[in-house]
């Protein structure tokens, strides 16, 4: 399924982050300016153990907002209510286990059951995790590959990569935002550039002890590679023309030039 | 050419990341955190305000080690000496940008480098983000994708995120690597070529009716995107030298050309 781009707001608004038994208040204003980063906005707590709380609205910075609004739960059922797809973060892996897919491979599957319906992203406490209650709710668990041996990402910080790859599976739907107008060289500039620089190197006896062909061959290797555009060309052929300008001075010869 | 799995832990020791001027040392801590999650293990701080600090040793967690290894620096160039490559994160779009990719396009050029060379991941103060030297300095800006209404991405979830990326893209490593053997101009010799390119404009003239900052800046931009291998960084001081040495040549003023 393709998710059309005047559509994402309502996808994002389909997602809450479900945070379980959150021991430090901090996470949670962390967590919530995480997901707000990421353009998420519904924040479930499930008991949590101190709320609200001067440490969480300090570590939110501006998105208190979803502090205010977030939607205090006394069980794993009255979060996930609603809910038609549950992806489950866990750091380790399991006896029992559920199918456990990375971030990268879960997110495009949440987002495309988020296009219609509600669902959660579910994170366990800080400790130990997620119980086995909890993973019995989802329908995948999720694991950010990590340092075999240090595997602990803090909990807003797995937040905020499980968030990215939400918004970046959903922006995959076709947009690319590329902000910066630019205005790229067209060849027969690039022609033109290339003719004026030779002439250049020849003036100033730049090719005495080299080849020129090879040379020339370099730099127009190099100047591809950047993809020049078009103010560039006017800035390097600026250059060019200072140089010979320079060079045709009246006075810098005896006789001058005109 | 293929990186090799089992080359990550090499690839990975060439990537420093380096945090500028960093105003809360817990910060610094979480930031060292995020990194040894994904397997990032060179930490270099730019004058950062509090260093050592016991916030960063609580917020580093068991990646203390990091921070006793931590190199500190006072200026940009002595934290990216010796580098090839450098990625600058950056929340903000500019005027007079780099190039500005997202991570995910990113990190694979990255990953490519650092399989030979060492590389940087630089990060700006927590307010204000990168100066214009330090974009200067850098080959690609590097820009996570955010809520236009809250951009704003604490320091160690951007650390996170980069990390995050760098350490997925090693692991699709069956790489688009350059097939040809290039040897990257190290930091330093980039530095030394746009100061005789400075000076050898400002020579010939080039600025009298202009902005020389405004114009170096287009110009490290256009060079940075170009990706500057040694022996072309050599062809341009070439140039250079010749458009001096043709200036200066005895005779050159008097009774024209021998």
């Amino acid at each position: 399924m393709r998710i059309d781009v005047l559509d994402k707001p309502n996808i994002l608004s389909n997602v809450r982050v479900v945070l379980s038994h959150t021991t430090h208040p901090g996470n949670i204003g962390a967590a919530a300016r995480a997901m707000k980063t990421m353009g998420l906005y519904q924040l479930y707590l499930i008991n949590p153990r101190y709320f609200p709380d001067p440490q969480a609205d300090t570590m939110s910075a501006g998105a208190d907002d979803l502090l205010r609004n977030a939607v205090v739960c006394s069980s794993i059922d009255e979060a996930l209510e609603g809910t038609v797809f549950v992806a489950a973060m866990t750091a380790r892996l399991r006896d029992i286990s559920h199918e456990v897919l990375t971030p990268r491979e879960a997110m495009p599957l949440l987002a495309q059951h988020a296009a219609q319906h509600p669902v959660a992203l579910l994170f366990g406490t800080e400790m130990s995790g997620l119980t086995n209650e909890e993973t019995g709710k989802s329908h995948v668990l999720v694991r950010i590959p990590a340092n075999p041996e240090y595997s602990s990402l803090n909990l807003a910080a797995a937040v905020q990569v499980a968030c990215y790859e939400l918004s970046v599976a959903m922006q995959y739907a076709g947009l690319n935002l590329r902000q910066v107008e630019v205005v790229p060289a067209r060849h027969e500039e690039m022609e033109r550039f290339f003719v004026h620089l030779e002439d250049v190197l020849r003036e100033i006896g730049f090719f005495n002890t080299k080849h020129p062909n090879k040379l020339m061959q370099k730099l127009r290797r190099l100047y591809a590679r950047a993809r020049l555009e078009q103010e560039e060309i006017n800035i390097l052929r600026g250059i060019l023309s200072a140089m010979s300008g320079y060079n045709a001075r009246p006075g810098k010869n005896e006789s001058g030039r005109e």
